[in-house]
């Protein structure tokens, strides 16, 4: 069944109201009509069993059949610190971390990051986020992820430092700490474990980088002897953290 | 340093000789010359470090400083059983299926696959030969993969019980068989282990292609609750398998 996600003040009473994007989704794209069930999402846990009322391109309606609270906590969660990167690139991250379950992304500004300019970045965040919420209706998640305003790579490491439990980041020059026996190792305070994962640049992170994220307490880890895109790396990461600690 | 496969009647004695294509890369797109050194493999677990003697656009040749024997196994071999999809996201599946280490690629047909057509995807293969060589040469591997001709279902069946140690199914409608607890409670005859891996085409598989791979001895099993997409199934699936049994 169709998954949207609403916010909450479109669920009223017991009727959802659509806005004009989805309500042309449903009237055009998916050919949609009176009677037919939708499932609607309020990003705080709740999912609504809905049925279609009114079905117009600019409006839809529906009447609310059934509620579902989804109480269960996630095992854990992950925040993905990533390099910017050219935009295709950074959507197809966005789309698959979305899909696997990354709770946050936060875009960081390195010194070999690609896309160095925070203000051009600002003018896609409505696209991005449109990625993130189709994404998340179609992987069946009940809690949208949250995409950050980029970082500069200090205030990233202190940020990660701040929120998380452990940070590790990935370095192609760490030959001795690998991501799995750091993840076996380490006790977390509690449910949910917050795990932030450090995703380089093409070109890398330099070694002074490096040496910034031991001082703010971050792990360099290797995943192995493969030399990963920073889209895979990103994915298999986050991916793995998930397969160790439970969540996918 | 930059890597690139030859096939080992080019190297001859104590030079390489570089095919037109690779030439043209090293003259006009690397704008290498001569006395730089590059890495040239043979496929069979020997890798050069070479100085470039000449260099043209249709040919380049190639002084050998230094040969290396790779003799290490891998922990693991991972056969990728994928339905065949539209071009541009089962090339995404070769690239990323590479960097990450699978060893063979089968083409499937299934009764939801999209393209049902062996013979148009052969007209491709070029094509997706040279997508699998350069993720091979950028992520450091020694061995290309395999790409097989499109299978029909039966036959993948078939294949994957006769040449794996274990063979695995994704599938959506498995709520009991974790992939994770699947493979921490086999064991494998001896190293590498031979992992076959099942995904299926974007509508999944039909009840009936459960059963028959079940009937070939074929574990039915989940990555989770989430609803992957095909590829990310695929790359997740594959990282998984690496993650568990050694070999990224």
């Amino acid at each position: 069944m169709h998954r949207f996600f609403l916010s909450p003040e479109q669920i009223e009473g017991n009727q959802v109201i659509f806005p004009g994007d989805i309500s042309h989704q449903i009237a055009r794209v998916l050919r949609l009509g009176v009677k037919d069930n939708l499932i609607v999402l309020d990003n705080l846990g709740k999912e609504y069993l809905v049925q279609l009322a009114e079905v117009h391109p600019d409006k839809c309606r529906a009447a609310i059949l059934e509620v579902k609270s989804h109480q269960e906590i996630s095992k854990c969660l992950v925040f993905l610190f990533i390099s910017m990167t050219q935009r295709e690139k950074f959507e197809w991250i966005l789309q698959k971390g979305t899909e696997i379950g990354i709770s946050e992304f936060f875009p960081v500004i390195t010194s070999r990051t690609l896309v160095q300019s925070a203000d051009q970045w600002r003018k896609k965040t409505e696209r991005m986020e449109r990625i993130i919420r189709e994404a998340a209706e179609q992987s069946g998640s009940i809690q949208l992820p949250v995409l950050h305003n980029p970082l500069a790579y200090q205030d990233s490491l202190n940020c990660a430092a701040k929120f998380s439990d452990i940070s590790i980041i990935l370095w192609e020059n760490e030959n001795k700490q690998g991501m799995k026996e750091y993840l076996r190792e380490r006790q977390f305070p509690g449910v949910p474990a917050k795990i932030a994962v450090f995703i380089g640049p093409e070109g890398g992170y330099s070694e002074d980088e490096i040496d910034q994220a031991i001082i703010a307490g971050i792990q360099p880890v290797t995943l192995g002897r493969k030399i990963l895109r920073m889209e895979t790396a990103a994915i298999l990461a986050a991916g793995m953290v998930f397969y160790e600690l439970g969540g996918l």
